[in-house]
This record gives structure tokens, C-alpha cells and sequence, in this order.
């Protein structure tokens, strides 16, 4: 099938700061954009009522998206001169685990009077990390009691997931876990809002819910049993307090309703799709349709995700969700916590301005930076050990190593890093054949990309899209607009309709060169014995 | 015995461009001194003659050492405004192993016309590095042999030692080699200019001769069926070719000739002690007679010294000779490659022009550099492993770390290396009760010696002498002149009586913070760890 001529789709991707609308012709690329900041931002000091907010709390103002998202909305249906009516389809990407109490009606418990001066009345950002106690009491218990899900989540379950939040307000506020009617994500409350309808038909997205939430097709959630021993309170939380429907993006949440629609200037009735994490929207949105092929968004941190027909455990992913990524394939993601954050650390360090200088030099440096190996766990590791007390190291120093040595083992670092993370994948038995790059640092740092393929010893396709996640998302809205509205009949051709690169800009191939395979080859080895030592003598 | 009055020593310090003289009051401290550099320099580029010297290469003109020095005398005769007579004894410190070949007369080789053009005819610098074949076939050979000298350096000998250099001139100039008369140190060949006399009565200091030609007292140089094995050209090489007297340091060689006299303003018959290191030198420098105490050398490298009344072999010192450092007690040796090197690479890395900021950030932080433990082996690692091809590490990084945390670390790194060494001699039976600070770094830089006192946990008394090895060097001309001309009737009367702080400025105590000692402690065995892992991933 073909898309039908002058039809487009909107994808808003919510991020931290702001939210930002991209309308995508079903067939010809991009038509136009627009990014609203939060009015409130990251409430981090304060609430709006003036309660203090703790150093580890990362609240948001729930009133925010709604009205973000209706100016963005506004503005690129002004930029791109199209008719609000063209558009088939919406789809939501949100930051994730970003969660809220509310009331039945969808009403933000924050927003209720006597609730707005409680903290954990307000949403929780996906980065408060308020639930450190909380987080290792659910993995204590789902090990000694041997919970199925655990290995789905490479044995560990994170501080900045759902439970934990949840578990976390029940702790310091029974009073305002007992009011909350509703517990869920962000993402999905922002779609429920677009389509209306009672909570026992609220719109939860399968992506959320099953890397963040523990929820998987076949046994649902974390089990009575579990919840009730964890605490007898939670016992019957799944059944009381998270109604709903369970979908996979791009699946139909609903329709715009009529308020909704005028609040954005759209149609009422346009279709809109269940919410996906905004990482997990750039598969789509790299173009990348098909199982096996490794999507890495690269950016401070890397999120590097893959669909494939086969649901294996391997160690220290972040996950693997039936639908999590796209409606019908298993979704893995694997993540590295500090990539660009480690550079940018790093020419702090050395005190320099901008990249120019080291980012020169060090290309000029062969494999190994001579003799300087560097260990990138400045922020921890995620996949696959999962371990955020682990850090950093370097090793091979000597009088005669400058800033653009250590620059260097920096970046060969990290891709030592997604090396391990492929061939942890590879040796579970998840088939990981291409690789594709995403994200802000294939466009500003094209060593990083060299040196990536030169270490995997395969090419890699950098992603033409620079807003990769808005258009996954838009993608996802085609998809739930259906064929008969769009001609496109499945997710692949809606992905190869709408991410093949137009006039905005070719997707860039990068090949390895081979002449460096052997040498990068020892210098992995090398990487994974130091790594080893770093992590033995971390557990001594 | 008290010093009698009016008397004075001079101390002639060599050092790499230039030479120092230093008058000395026998009981009144230090009476004036000129620095007079060396009109060749180091030659590392080109011989006077236009030879090109190759990179490894670095050789001396001897006519610079006798001219510069005469001047420095002389300006500091002026300067002191004393009577040249009443200098009574000369004391003389070389850098080592500085080594030259010469005719039976004293006559440097090079300056005999023949041989202007000849490299290996010149004395080679202690840092030219020319022989690394030879070091090795020596080791290789003393090991296979098992020869008893090895141990008494730690079981490797170095390369800018005496006979790695000789053994190099035999294999690249066998001509140079055959024509040479005699081979000596440059600080033995200045005393004999000084004092006359023939070959056979040269005067060789034990110091040199035990650090750097294999000496001992007992058992003399390596064996001749050691060095016929080597090289059957080298078999009689001991007898034929290294003439002379072994005298430690304040042993008199001889006195003052006429024509010398004249050349330096001096009294003729004025005593002059044997030669010593210019490292060596900085033990009575520094006021230490007693054996037991440490006198820490601290620069660009570290270079540790200790007299002790018993010989014991441990295990990478520098070395162990009987009468090295002064007569009658053993001297040990032992060093730290990188320090206030390691100290000024760290702060060029990050790109700080001086060290105001990073030492006062640095010293605010708590021991352990909040989780950043470093490896000091940017240069290898002398004691106690005594490889060169060993690297230095950071270990605990983490993106809230900044340049003051590296540079806590590395300064910590050498205070860790440091206890090492004193741990090993005292494993090894050598007693070490007190520590004695001296060289550039403990005046530049008082948070080193904070930091290296909490980590010994002891007390540490920086030595008030700035010029520590040339008023350690008139000491040991105090002692030559013997008691008749001085009323100091021992070295540890001579030096309690010229190296105690007068108006020069007084000795500073610098004690422990009893506060830190489990945590350095722990720290200490941490870095052990991690210095443990590296020198294993380096032997595999």
C-alpha cells in the first residue's frame, strides 16, 4: 500500500524541560515543529505551594503538558501552513518512569486543595531518586522469594521505576497513598486526557508498564502474593489502583475528544496512540522497523535498543517487554549510564572550552591511545552489571600522556562498553545483526561514531532524523490512525514511509576499518580484565 | 669537642647545567655560595667537535667542571668576604653515575685530539641512556649465575649504572675502549684533578662505587669470571682499567695541589674528602647522623636514604653499601620515579598554569580524595618493584570528581608508595624510627609533607637547609680535614655542629593528624590492592 496523499501525523515528545510537537507528512518528510518549555519546569527546590523539595526529590507540575503541548501543537500547525484536519493520528512520547497519584476522574491529586502541599501528592520526574530504600527492598524480596520477573530485568530492578515511587509514597505518606484512586505513568495520563473515558478504561502503555512497572503479557504484574508480603497495604494495589487497559504504542488509545481538540486546534475524533518512553520511540523513529537491528541513542547517557521474535533472559538489561517497543515483537533495552556525560566530564576536567582541540587530536591518536585504557563507569553500569556503585578508572598513565590520551580511552571506553552489552545480547541468544545511531552525539562527534564501528567491527548507520523520538512518536500516532486512513498496512511500511530520509538529510553509513580489528580486538580484551578487577574489588 | 672558631668547609655541588660552591662556618652556619653554570650545558644534540649525539645520548665536557667550579669558589670567597685560608676542608658531590674514560695521567680521553670525534670517548651524563642492551644482558647473566650482588640491589641493577655504560663503549667503540687507560666516576676524576697523583692511587668514593659500579667492601666489583662471561675483553677490565683507593665520603682523598690552589683562590694542602652522589650529600645535609632516620629526598623523583648499623637485602632498593652515604654505617637507597613530576604532569593535564587553586581545593578535601585512589607509577616504579614498565592508574571516578580530586590522589599515590618502601625495609630488618624531609618540594609544596606524616603516621622534620646537598658536601671536607683542623672530632659532631639551623631559618616539625590514621590506613591497603592488580595484568 501507499500512503495517501496529503495526510500527516503529530508526535509530541515530552522531555524534561519542555515538549515538542513535529507534524510528518505521511509520505514526504517533516512539515513542521515546535518546542514550549514547562512554565514550572523541574520543580527540584520547591513545590508551588513553597514546601521545600529534598536534595534526591524531582517533582512536575501536571498542568505543564497539557499546556506545553497545546502551544507546541498551535505553533507547528502554524509553521507548517497544513489544515489541523489533515491529521490522522497522535502519538505520546513522555519521559519514563515519570508517575502520579490522581482521582478516578483523572483529576492530579495535586491539584486537589488539601493534597497541593504534599510532596508525593505531585508527580514524581523519572529522575527523583527518593526510593533508595524502597528500591532495594523489592529486589531483597524478589530474590529470596525468587520472583519470575526479576530475570526480565537482568536480575535488578531500578530506583527509577514504578513500584518503588509507589512503595515510596505509601512509606512517607499512607495518608496520600490512601486518597490516590489512580496510580500511573505520566505518559499515560496525558493520553487519557486526550481521549476521555472512565479509569477502568484508562490507556496504559505496555512499554511503560513493562520496563517500568514489572507488567508482562502473561502474568500481568508483580503477583498478590509478592505485593502483599512487601507490604500487606499493597496487597490489592494492582486490582484497586492501576485500572486499566493495557496497549502496545502505536495501538489506538482512543479519539480526540471534542475539548481536547479545541484546547490543540485539532479534529475531534483524530485517533491517538498508546504512549511509548521517549528512547523507545527512536526505534521507530531511526527508521529502524525490522528485529535485529541495535538502535544506540547516543546522548549523555546511551539507550540501546533492539526488537526481536525471541524473548531470552540476559544479565543487566534494562528490560525485555512483549509490544514494549513495537506492537507484536519483544523489546529490549540496554543501556551505558554516562556517555556524553563522561566526555563532557572529561574536557571539564582538562579545562578545555569545546571538543575542538581534543576531539582533533585524539582522532589522531591509533587504537589504544597509547597504552592509556580507561574503564567508563563514571556514573556506574548499567547492562550488564547493573551495579551504580561502581566507578570509573583509568590505567597505563605516564608523564607522557596529554588531555586528548585520556579523551581518547574515554570514547574507546564506551564503545568497549556496547561491545559487552552486544555480545551479552549475542551469547543470551538475541540475534543482534545491524546497528543503527541516533541521538545527539552521531551528529556532533563523528569520531565517536568511527571509533564505535571500528570496535563492534561493523558498520553503522547513523540515523538521518534529529528529532527521532518526535518522529517515532508520529509514526506511532499513523499507526493507530489505521490503514483505511492512512494506506500504510503495517508498522514496517509506516516506518519506511515516514523515517526514510527526504530532503531533510541522508542516513550516513559509517564502515569499519578493518586494519584496526585486530588491535581493538586485545584492547577489549584488556578493557574487560580491568573492568573485572575494578568489579572484584568492589565486591571485596 | 667544640668547632673551632673561624674555620670554615667548602662544599662543591655538581649537579646536571651548573655547579654550586658553598662556604660554611664550622659552628655558625652558611657564610656564602655562587652557582656558576656549565659553558657546554648537557650535550645532547651535538659534540664541541659537531658529532651528533643520538637521542638516547647525553655526555659533559670536563673542562666545564674544573672552570665553573673554580669560578663558583671564587665568587663565593667574595661574596663571604673570609679568608681563603681558613677554609680547611673540600668537599665535593657529583651527579652519578656520570662516567668517563682517561688516560693513566688523568687526561679525559675526549680531550686528547684523536678522539674529539669519538661519542663513547666523552663522559656520559648519569642520564644517558644508551646502554639499555647491555643492562639487560647484565641482568640476564648475574641471574642465571646467581651472582650475591644482585640482591644487594633489590635484584636488578640499572641503566645509567657504571658498567652498562662501560660495556656499551666496549661493544660501540672497541677502539675508545681499548685506548682507555682508566674508567672512573666524573666526582672521582674531580678530586683526583684536585688532590694529584698517579692512577694507582686515584681516589674512588665507596659511595659511587657501591651505588652504581656493583662494589662492595667484602667482595670488591663482579667477579672477573662474571665479567669474562660477559665479555671476554671485560675479564681483567677491574685490574687493567679501574685503578685506585675505595674511601667513603669524609674520608680524606688527599690535599689541595699547588696548581690547583692557585686555579680556585684556595690554600694549597687544604683537605678534600672523597667524592659522594649529590643525593647522598643530602644526608648530612640535612643534620642527620644517626642511623635510623630517613632523610627523604623530595623532587621531580624521590630519592629515600637511611644509614643503618645492620646489612639486610630487600627487595627493589636502589642499593646497600657498607660506608655509602658515611663511613662506618651501611647506607640504603631507595627511590620513587614520579613524584613532584607526577605533581606537575597532573596539573598540566588540567590545564592550571600554577598550583594555588588545585593545592588549596586539595587540601580541603578529606583523605581518600572523596572515592579517587590513584597508582603513582607514571614513570614506573622504582622501589620496591623496580620496573620501568609499569603505568600509573585512577581508580573511583566518578562525573562529580574535579582536577583537585586527581591531584589529592596522586599526592596521596606517592605518600602510599612511600610507606610501601618503609614497610619493606622494615619487613626486610632495616630499623627506620624517623623521617627527615629535604630537596625543592617541602618548602614549594606543605601539603605533600601533611599528607606524607598522617600517612607514615609519624612526625616529619623538614631539614631548614635550601642548599642540603653542597652543605652536606662541606661537612664531609670538614671531616677529611679531620680533628686537629676542625675540633669536631665525629661525623655526628660535624654535622650537629654545621647543618643545626643558625639565622638560615629553623627546622619545622610537622606532626600527624591522629584523626586520619584508620582511614589512611585502610586507603593504604586499597591502593596495595589495586597497585598489586596492575603489576599482575602486566606480568600476564
Amino acid at each position: 500500500m501507499n500512503a495517501i496523499d496529503g495526510r500527516a501525523a503529530l508526535g509530541l515528545d515530552f522531555g524534561t524541560e519542555s515538549v515538542r510537537a513535529l507534524l510528518v507528512s505521511l509520505d514526504s518528510g517533516e512539515l513542521g515543529s515546535a518546542v514550549v518549555n514547562y512554565a514550572h519546569g523541574q520543580l527540584t527546590e520547591r513545590l508551588p505551594s513553597g514546601v521545600a523539595v529534598p536534595p534526591d526529590g524531582a517533582f512536575q507540575h501536571p498542568g505543564d503538558w497539557l499546556d506545553s503541548a497545546a502551544a507546541a501543537v498551535r505553533q507547528a500547525i502554524a509553521r507548517s501552513g497544513i489544515d489541523p484536519a489533515s491529521v490522522v493520528g497522535i502519538g505520546v512520547d513522555f519521559t519514563s518512569c515519570t508517575m502520579l497519584p490522581a482521582m478516578a476522574d483523572g483529576t492530579p491529586l495535586c491539584l486537589v486543595d488539601r493534597f497541593s502541599r504534599e510532596l508525593h501528592a505531585w508527580p514524581k520526574l523519572w529522575k527523583h531518586h527518593g526510593a533508595k530504600s524502597q528500591t532495594e527492598r523489592i529486589n531483597a524480596l524478589a530474590r529470596q522469594r525468587g520472583e519470575p520477573w526479576l530475570a526480565r530485568y537482568g536480575g535488578t530492578i531500578g530506583l527509577e521505576w514504578f513500584f518503588p515511587k509507589m512503595l515510596e509514597t505509601l512509606d512517607e505518606a499512607p495518608h496520600v497513598f490512601d486518597a490516590a484512586e489512580v496510580f500511573l505513568e505520566a505518559g499515560d495520563w496525558f493520553v487519557w486526557q486526550l481521549v476521555g473515558g472512565d479509569a477502568s478504561k484508562l490507556p496504559r502503555s505496555t512499554c511503560q508498564a513493562g520496563y517500568k512497572a514489572m507488567w508482562n503479557r502473561a502474568s500481568g504484574y508483580p503477583s498478590r502474593e509478592f505485593l502483599a508480603v512487601l507490604d500487606p497495604r499493597l496487597a490489592n494495589v494492582v486490582a484497586e489502583k492501576m485500572p486499566g487497559r493495557l496497549l502496545s504504542p502505536g495501538e489506538r488509545a482512543g479519539e480526540l475528544t471534542a475539548a481536547m481538540a479545541s484546547r490543540f486546534g485539532l479534529a475531534a475524533g483524530t485517533a491517538v496512540s498508546a504512549a511509548t518512553i521517549d528512547a523507545h520511540a527512536g526505534v521507530p523513529g531511526a527508521g529502524v522497523a525490522e528485529p535485529g537491528t541495535l538502535v544506540m541513542v547516543l546522548g549523555t547517557s546511551s539507550c540501546h535498543m533492539l526488537n526481536a521474535t525471541v524473548e531470552r533472559l540476559a544479565p543487566g538489561i534494562a528490560g525485555v517487554v512483549d509490544g514494549g517497543i513495537l506492537p507484536g515483537m519483544f523489546g529490549y533495552e540496554t543501556g551505558q549510564a554516562a556517555v556524553g556525560d563522561a566526555f563532557d566530564w572529561l574536557r571539564r576536567l582538562v579545562g578545555h572550552q569545546d571538543f575542538a582541540e581534543l576531539g582533533a587530536k585524539a582522532a589522531e591518536l591509533p587504537p589504544g591511545a597509547e597504552g592509556v585504557l580507561c574503564v567508563d563507569w563514571f556514573n556506574g553500569c548499567r547492562t550488564p552489571l547493573m551495579d551504580g556503585s561502581l566507578a570509573g578508572a583509568f590505567s597505563g598513565l605516564t608523564l607522557n600522556h596529554g588531555p586528548h590520551h585520556l579523551y581518547r580511552a574515554v570514547l574507546e571506553a564506551t564503545a568497549f562498553g556496547l561491545r559487552w552489552i552486544v555480545e551479552v545480547l549475542r551469547e543470551s541468544g538475541v540475534p543482534v545483526e545491524r546497528f543503527v545511531a541516533t541521538g545527539g552525539l552521531p551528529h556532533h562527534n563523528p569520531l565517536v561514531v568511527e571509533v564505535y564501528a571500528d570496535v563492534l567491527g561493523a558498520p553503522i548507520t547513523i540515523a538521518a532524523a534529529r528529532q527521532g523520538p518526535a518522529l517515532g512518536a508520529a509514526i506511532l500516532g499513523a499507526l493507530a490512525a489505521g490503514p483505511a486512513a492512512t494506506g500504510l498496512s503495517t508498522a514496517a511500511e509506516a516506518i519506511h514511509a515516514m523515517a526514510t530520509p527526504k530532503s531533510g538529510g541522508q542516513a550516513r553509513v559509517v564502515t569499519p576499518n578493518a586494519a584496526n580489528r585486530g588491535r581493538y580486538d586485545r584492547l577489549y580484551k584488556n578493557y574487560r580484565a580491568l573492568a573485572e578487577q575494578l568489579a572484584e574489588a568492589e565486591r571485596k
